[in-house]
């Protein structure tokens, strides 16, 4: 039985419509990675495989982290008191030319990813710095970890501090060199960043473009995040007829190009059914669209149009690499929209939250997210025993109850395509 | 040197005017469970007494939790998909009615105590039941802790299940003898528990009111928390100009009479300048009120008109015990206040949420919440070197990362009243 592994314990996943599915004390079948179903009995032709038995403990699909900002991780928790832009001048920019240091790179890159492997995050899409050398340090890094990612060296030649931008055509060579030097990974992909709009001439943007039709990489950037960024982006592209317009005129807003726009927090009809045509993955991250007082994405809406969603960290405009806190933080926020902004958006349900940190994100990865045939098996064994109650709790309650106390919780076992990235040595 | 301690270390306390104080190194006498003052060095006179040095750790003031509800711990968590009437309905009244059973409060009130004392709260003010006997159970457990608390037998004679109501003559016969049997304790203290105008008929308040007079006992009850409810007070109450002018009308509302009132999110500014007037204090629970839709309080207007303000986990509507997630939701929501509702009222600084947890709730306690001469030192000693960071961080955003990333710090001791109740046999 060889390449073959079964997984037994209660399972908490989420079908393509977005409902919970709970299976208690089945049986989950991998293969080479991949997950061949999950079964209430072993399946006679897997009759012999070795069972891990889990037992009482929570199993869920790995959580997939849409959009975070690796150098930033180092101040997470402090300087939450400007609106974006401000705040980038003040705390963001200054802080990522220190990673022209590779000395500070490494020592700032470890802990993140010491920290990151501890999480409950098993794939992740990351934006570097403007450093070639630096990012691709973060890739190495990353790369002993087991999680898969992709991680982007960002662009930006317009509208930074000096030491935080590169002349366009620098940019761009670098950009071609940073992919080439990147292609030695097996879980490390390289993605295209430029950071926004308003940091990226219409030629950075062009000859992006060009590396992408080219290399068929994938994009990452922020879209309509905040109000004085949104009338910015207006004047900087005037003949655009909104944000998204101005990346999609460059032929970088999904379609071809698969593409995941960060907060959209102001984004309108028009811009939304572009999302959802051009199949653009939106990365809700609430806990950063509160902190920096930027507001709240209209995620109901995304779904009714069918946008692709998934949830980001954003660290450290968000404060917590938890994509649990993520999942809080987008039901309360989708209240507060309901409550105040459009009483026909109706809130979140929990489990919504949960499938966007799995399927929604996983999505971008390909078949991950959940434990059907085919999907790659990404799972967290979370034990919640620690979580006392005189009360007997349901199966849903449960899962509830561990996403809303997740500190409380521990993660015993993390598995990778197949592989527990906390014990197996990789 | 009787009755003095010395703790050395880093005291991070907050002036009467909600300024952040920082004082590395510094010494706090503590005489008889009182705070002498923080020095930079020892004073001749206290040269001798023994010092206790937490080195490079964080000291701050014992959180104080101005509304949570004991019964409710046991479904933390789970079933916050409904507004608050429905709710009410749904979950908390079945769950409460089981408190019936002393063994079931014996369990759950248990676990609740457990945890409180592991939590970052030094003192609380907490409803119970409509159960005489299991509220006292509460107490006789609360009372091993060392924790100081405010303990409510809650009163309700309408508009509830059967079960969870009692005869209005019958309640104020069992609060009164509730009033009696807890006299025994040194650090549980009783309060009068009138849970809300819905559920309580003007004869019960007139008989609280009557007994309040006698005692002295402070009030606890819920006010302006939802929008059906403020209507369902007004049809209820057509005497009253608002809500808490029907708390008023029966001399339940501050003057006198010591008053907390959860929520207060629909509060206008008839009722806000009643509650500035009367010295009425707001638990301000910020993640409650988003759980159940509610809404967000006005706690900008408060502070602007001299309301006292502190922080309320409300459990279970809240689904944490931590005040350090309510420092972190009450400075987010104020921020989608101001972004939304009213570009006026500027968003609140994670200091003075940090005030409001301390000094603000602290109050209501008497002279807790800072480390100044004359305050009962309550303090937490905590460790937050699992926060790594390539970066040096000065002494105030240290204080700041260790309340966003509050989970990843672990508490070292815990003193209430001068003790310290993680080490001390009580």
């Amino acid at each position: 039985m060889s390449g073959i592994k079964i997984i037994k314990g209660n399972f908490y996943d989420c079908s393509h419509n977005r409902k919970l599915r709970v299976r208690s004390g089945f049986y989950c079948v991998v293969k080479d990675g991949v997950s061949q179903g999950v079964f209430r009995e072993i399946p006679a032709e897997y009759a012999g495989a070795e069972v891990t038995d889990y037992s009482d403990k929570i199993i869920i699909p790995g959580l997939v982290d849409l959009h975070t900002h690796a150098p930033q991780y180092s101040y997470r928790g402090s300087g939450m008191d400007l609106e974006l832009l401000d705040w980038l001048n003040t705390y963001t920019f200054p802080e990522e030319a220190r990673y022209s240091s590779m000395e500070y790179a490494s020592q700032a890159y470890g802990i993140f990813a010491e920290d990151l492997v501890r999480s409950a995050t098993t794939r992740a899409v990351i934006f570097g710095t403007i450093h070639r050398e630096a990012t691709l340090l973060l890739m190495d890094k990353l790369e002993t970890t087991g999680l898969v990612t992709y991680v982007g060296k960002v662009n930006m030649d317009r509208h930074a501090p000096e030491d935080c931008m590169e002349e366009t055509e620098d940019s761009l060579k670098e950009t071609k060199q940073f992919i080439e030097e990147s292609g030695k990974y097996e879980n490390t992909h390289p993605i295209l960043t430029p950071r926004f709009i308003p940091t990226c001439s219409d030629e950075l943007m062009r000859g992006l473009a060009g590396i992408q039709s080219v290399t068929g990489l994938p994009v990452q950037s922020h879209l309509s995040e905040n109000r004085s960024e949104v009338n910015w982006v207006r004047k900087l592209s005037p003949e655009s007829r909104f944000y998204g317009d101005a990346y999609d005129s460059f032929g970088l807003f999904g379609g071809e190009c698969r593409t995941v726009m960060a907060h959209c927090v102001f984004s309108h009809e028009k811009e939304i059914r572009l999302m959802a045509e051009r199949g653009v993955f939106a990365a809700h991250c609430p806990n950063s669209n509160t902190n920096l007082a930027s507001g709240i994405a209209p995620v109901r809406r995304f779904l009714n149009h069918g946008v692709r969603v998934g949830l980001g960290s954003d660290i450290a405009a968000g404060h917590s690499l938890s994509l649990f806190d993520e999942m809080i933080s987008a039901v309360q926020v989708s209240k507060l929209y309901w409550r105040y902004l459009d009483g026909n958006c109706r809130p979140l349900r929990i489990t919504e939250a949960f499938y966007m940190a799995t399927r929604g994100g996983g999505e971008f990865f390909g078949k991950v997210g959940c434990f059907s045939e085919g999907y790659e098996f990404d799972a967290l064994v979370i034990d919640d025993s620690s979580i006392r109650s005189a009360r007997e709790t349901d199966a849903v309650a449960r899962l509830h109850r561990m996403i809303y106390a997740n500190h409380e919780c521990r993660i015993c076992a993390k598995y990778v395509k197949g592989k527990d990235i906390f014990t197996s040595v990789h």
